[in-house]
């Protein structure tokens, strides 16, 4: 597949592991034709996924898993669909005017805009939720309010769609994903790599 | 918490990452008492979680992403569950002596042995599942069944636990997981850790 979009996952230390390999799992497994045989290449596959962190060095991931990052943040190619994962880390980023900054920058550029858990704290503090609707992480719910008090907080759904997809806590990013490649894709795409990875999709999770 | 468990992760080239990532992401979350304060350190873990290789090189997951393993198989410390995920890799690996060698010596001293998806195809190479009931991806149900005849293949479940406990595919080893820490230490402490990572539990999934 041509014109295949790239999906850059913001990685840092102590992001959370299933944050961003949840839906790393769903893009890069995503197919346009169905079954096994279309996996084994990535011909049909529609999107390119890849990790940015500010530097090129190793990320420890929570729970102390080492990571490569494919690019630093000023060698990142362009982004169609950026996704910022959470995790404790997210907590040290809020100061970090830098990755603040890259964020915002790539923002503007991409087509998609999405976060997982508390990967929205970032995205607040970015200043990119202002009067949006959004979710995060529920312990979290009160910071998201409090660094950006315009955001109307939505709790208890897995994930919130106001242009800005935000997802709920740690494995609500897998209905993220598979939310946003139904929108690009349509329900057969998704239903065949849902069934792919042998997940059960939550029914009613979104708010539009 | 003294005496944790040690939750040692075989990674190879082409291992899924959500095959391993998930079940990461449970050991690592679990904590004996509740709520979100206690994830903040790890006093109350019961787990202790590291990945192992044949090498200490870097290794390509599934799409790409490339992860630093925390020890090779030499330098293993002792590993009280060995989880063995699967992906297109194993298939490599089914020839490969060295690891089917290590997962046989292993699986010895490990209190619990665990797949996800294709791993089983290495646990039934190394002879693990001989007249045991267990399960793989969906799309390999009949290969299981070749490399070891006496297995009694259970096809749409997504935990098989007969000693040895097997998962179907990919997100199936967050139940796997789950239900691993269910047995050890209990409903509570695994509605907690679902709680914190927002998962919702797959009901009447298991097979005994």
């Amino acid at each position: 597949m041509n014109n295949k979009k790239n999906v850059g996952i913001l990685i840092f230390d102590d992001v959370d592991i299933l944050d961003f390999s949840g839906p790393y799992e769903v893009f890069h497994r995503t197919r346009m034709s169905d079954g096994i045989q279309s996996r084994l290449n990535k011909k049909t596959a529609p999107f390119r996924v890849f990790t940015v962190a500010k530097k090129l060095e190793n990320i420890s991931v929570s729970g102390g898993l080492r990571i490569k990052p494919d690019f630093n943040f000023k060698e990142s190619p362009k982004i169609d669909i950026l996704l910022i994962p959470g995790g404790m880390g997210t907590r040290k980023l809020l100061n970090c005017k830098v990755t603040i900054k890259w964020i915002k920058h790539y923002s503007k550029k991409a087509s998609w805009l999405t976060s997982v858990c508390t990967g929205s704290l970032l995205l607040a503090k970015a200043g990119l939720l202002k009067n949006r609707k959004a979710t995060t992480h529920w312990g979290a719910l009160d910071l998201l309010k409090e660094i950006s008090p315009s955001t109307k907080v939505i709790k208890n759904k897995r994930v919130v769609n106001d242009v800005i997809i935000t997802a709920a806590g740690v494995s609500s990013g897998i209905d993220m994903a598979f939310n946003l490649v139904e929108i690009l894709y349509g329900k057969n795409v998704v239903s065949d790599t849902a069934k792919y990875i042998e997940y059960n999709r939550s029914k009613k999770i979104v708010v539009n």
